[in-house]
């Protein structure tokens, strides 16, 4: 009957409300187990927000929402972030931002009531128009945007709340000052559990980023050449396979601009810390990003080039198939060489010889391709048609010597 | 004397500063210059502000900072944004978080209260505590990342703020309702603002940059092949100076992924708008965006292919140089077709056509590069070594048929 189908759609419904639930829970699960620190970071965050509240449960200071608590607590969930880079940089600037505005504003306040009942709110009103238009077009300067942003925002919302809400300067002033309080005890309970509880350094994960890249750019450049050169006679599905776990890493290297260039903003705000100094270069990892990135596009364009219908005859590829195999081995080592000296911020004294043997391959690779048609020659009758299969090798063998040119730079 | 020295000494400080403001200004200007809609997003905040300054200013509701016109000046900073998108975006998530974490907190506060005097502060800081962590813990996740971060912010605020400030539960809900028709109320002024005085839609400038992308990938695909075709007799200054106006356009291609991202997630909250509908298809952008970005990564080598040390001679090029500018036109067209199209959100009838008329030109580009060795053959004598020359003419060609390939898959 209709209430059995009912029953039934509804328990349907409950069925895959349950799976949503569970695919989504084991989502999670595995963002927290790929990562603990994204977990601890959400522990850590209840943490200084229980600290904040008992500090002022336990304080006879305390008298309702409108109180003083209300900023300790807005300044905790507002400025804690996952590094300590975020958290000193929207910690600065909001207490930096909060004092400004709020001087600015008493004196606009002083002004305004002295200026007689008719001019009060025109001044109040006035100012609080050009100067909220002012800051939130500032926003749009780049240099702002990045190292102030967070500031200009706190910089309005204090500003406006003190403009419109002074009546009387006197009373005004210990407001401010209470509050300053508040927000600085808030500020500083929240950078303590962050800085002292296993902490998560924003110039930390850029340098790791860096490496990381590096290392999946020595990969897929070998993967790559494995690839084009390996036995046709080899299982397909196996080589895709491979390809695809190995060679496909240089993708992560043309997206990383964003999260690289917003870790190095942050990073400036990080102190000294391990091996990273007060005044360590971060801009100087903008640079060495771009580098890989110039390195990837390249390889992208290989990767395709293994990928094309159009191939080389296999008797052809076997003529450069060693010395392109080693030119590949010698990019992928000089990567790996400058990321584990990277890592170590060491100068490696091997990686000299590296790049050296790097460069020793590409002029055997050019010698071998300037031969190749004699090469070509010997071994069939039709010289010239076969020179013109030979013409998609060629251009895998000079995109091998732009990429060892790119890897130069990088190192 | 001193005096005159540490007088000069001043007056050259202030001379500086005086620079670096007037350039700051002058950077300032041509951002708005650029963008007049930059200078009257400052003024739109502005005006938002002093709406709900002066509604809360001439009402008899109005008492001081801890009153209810804090909760609209903070809303209306805080929400409004750029884009329609944006500021829809953070007006709903605000709305429902701080409408849930509410009824949540209040729920907990009556079970608290009911539970004892001993009991009550552990389960309140102990429900603070797991919901702060596990809603952080929940920012990590992809897809509440792209559409709720704000919300979650919200939620822990808006949480703690009622969990903490309970004591009472009937007083609370007075003040729970009157904060939610604030923030209303605060919400309504800042979206009508927003959308009433020329608004900023993100669909639209997502479309923009989609298709101005697509026209710097012509004319970048174009500029390359000039380059490399036209004769080494002008002036290199000259061609220097065309290239990098020109052909450099696909820079900003490369770079676009994280723009788009952003604009498509902001997107999905307008309201429909012009030719942009309720569900338009804000996800093809991305993998549009991806498709342009795949032909812009080989333009990227061809590029450094124009600009290598090692070059075909003279008379080589010349050989295939007519077919490849063709074919570099034939790609320029069908992208400029492409994207007068897309931009028009039309499809286009011509579109066919040019896609068929580049597939020739890379047919008879394909035709002239099999008939290579014998037209070269024909000019001079020593033809396998020309044929070695050739070899860098070969990989630009070839660039040119995969880049040809990828603009098949824009379009």
């Amino acid at each position: 009957g209709p209430a059995a189908r009912a029953w039934a759609w509804l328990a349907s419904c409950v069925a895959m409300f349950g799976t949503k639930v569970s695919g989504f829970g084991k989502k999670a699960w595995k963002i927290g187990a790929d990562d603990p620190r994204k977990a601890v970071h959400g522990l850590k965050v209840g943490l200084a927000l229980t600290l904040v509240s008992v500090f002022y449960y336990t304080r006879p200071l305390y008298d309702g929402v409108g109180g003083a608590a209300m900023w300790a607590i807005m300044t905790v969930v507002v400025i804690f972030e996952y590094t300590v880079g975020g958290s000193v940089y929207k910690g600065f600037n909001r207490a930096i931002a909060t004092a400004s505005a709020g001087v600015i504003a008493l004196g606009v306040n002083w002004v305004a009531s002295k200026s007689g009942d008719k001019l009060e709110p025109v001044i109040t009103c006035g100012s609080l128009f050009i100067l909220a238009a002012a800051a939130t077009f500032s926003r749009f300067i780049p240099t702002v945007k990045a190292r102030f942003d967070y500031g200009v925002t706190i910089f309005i919302l204090t500003y406006s709340l003190v403009a419109v809400s002074g009546y009387r300067v006197d009373e005004l002033a210990a407001l401010a000052q209470q509050r300053l309080v508040t927000i600085a005890i808030g500020i500083f309970i929240c950078l303590a559990v962050c800085v002292l509880i296993w902490p998560v350094w924003a110039g930390q994960e850029l340098h790791l980023l860096a490496v990381r890249n590096m290392e999946k750019l020595a990969d897929a450049v070998e993967g790559c050449v494995e690839d084009y050169f390996s036995d046709a006679d080899a299982d397909a599905a196996k080589r895709a396979r491979v390809s695809s776990s190995k060679s496909e890493g240089y993708k992560c290297v043309l997206n990383s601009k964003a999260s690289e260039d917003s870790q190095a903003n942050l990073a400036r705000w990080e102190p000294a810390h391990g091996k990273f100094g007060f005044r360590h270069p971060y801009g100087q990892y903008a640079k060495l990003g771009a580098a890989m990135r110039h390195c990837a596009y390249c390889v992208e364009t290989l990767n395709s080039c293994v990928g094309a219908d159009v191939q080389a005859p296999e008797h052809v590829k076997r003529l450069l198939g060693d010395v392109c195999t080693r030119l590949g081995v010698q990019c992928g080592r000089v990567l790996r060489e400058a990321s584990s000296s990277f890592a170590e911020m060491t100068v490696s004294r091997t990686l000299d010889f590296v790049v050296a043997d790097m460069n020793t391959a590409v002029h055997e690779l050019q010698g071998d391709l300037r031969e190749l048609p004699v090469s070509l020659a010997k071994e069939s009758a039709a010289g010239s048609a076969s020179l013109i299969d030979a013409m998609p090798l060629f251009t895998v063998a000079s995109l091998l010597v732009e990429i060892s040119a790119r890897v130069e730079t990088v190192v």
